[in-house]
């Protein structure tokens, strides 16, 4: 059993679920990096997560009702973790995390990029990339299907241009 | 010296500062309560934190930027905490969380009125407040004085409406 909650305040309930060192982390990696698997998660990890403290996080992460683990379609074996709906409506709060960390934090131009559009976007942009997010990880979409005015697409090719035109400079 | 960030990702950075189980808990309670005060936090938290955390989470946060210590002019012995203009831009962070834990967790109805005032008020009512904020933790107005129109006193006003309904139904 769980331990009681410490109030019933919203904000504080949002922070008994997220509010730790990793889990937000991660929830990003499977959102805008459509990781799916234990091994990609770790090996393609920007801040180097430890395996053990992957492995706890991501069962808190379905504990909590945040992620679901089923079998991948093509490789029984092995396990795939998808959004949840409740997860998936957390678009928002990472986009005013990126906002404010990207202006008040020392954040790359690179890694920067996709922040400042999600900022600019606005909740009509929210609502589009929430709605991709239904199709990859509830209706079982590939995301390689997603059509050329995808929310994400888009973001990915902003991020790629930048990343091109800073390789060009050096 | 404090350990170098884990990436230059601005949501990862974000977390360095906010991802615990305190930090976001006392900002909320010095930006909605204006507990300013050691022993106020200590006294009023909603959610029982215990003194060595406070001390220990109020230190990380003047070391973050996020607040100020100060005397508190109408008593030299004590210090005063007031927001930074870092962290007084974290309003919108406040009110995504809160929309989203008003939506998917067991929050209380009293304790979820204002997150969904803030959430319906949207940027327009997230500046005014930040302007109210750096009205009493940057210039210094005693909060008292703010005007009948101000954001804070309409939210609070939702607020005990609310408790005193509940209350009369009792």
């Amino acid at each position: 059993m769980r331990p009681k909650n410490r109030s019933g305040c919203p904000i504080n309930l949002a922070v008994e679920v997220l509010g730790d060192r990793w889990s937000v982390v991660i929830l990003r990696d499977i959102m805008f990096g459509n990781k799916r698997h234990f091994r990609e998660l770790l090996a393609d990890s920007m801040e180097g997560i430890a395996s053990n403290i992957l492995h706890s996080r991501l069962k808190r992460l379905v504990e909590s009702g945040l992620l679901e683990r089923s079998s991948d379609p093509d490789h029984k074996q092995k396990t795939i973790y998808s959004l949840t709906e409740k997860a998936i409506q957390l678009v928002p709060v990472l986009s005013a995390l990126g906002a404010w960390g990207r202006r008040h934090l020392p954040a790359t131009e690179e890694l920067s990029v996709r922040a400042e559009l999600m900022e600019a976007g606005g909740p009509m942009l929210w609502d589009d990339m929430m709605n991709e997010l239904r199709q990859i990880h509830l209706s079982g979409l590939d995301p390689s299907e997603r059509g050329p005015d995808s929310a994400f697409a888009q973001l990915n090719d902003a991020y790629e241009k930048v990343v091109v035109t800073r390789a060009k400079a050096r």
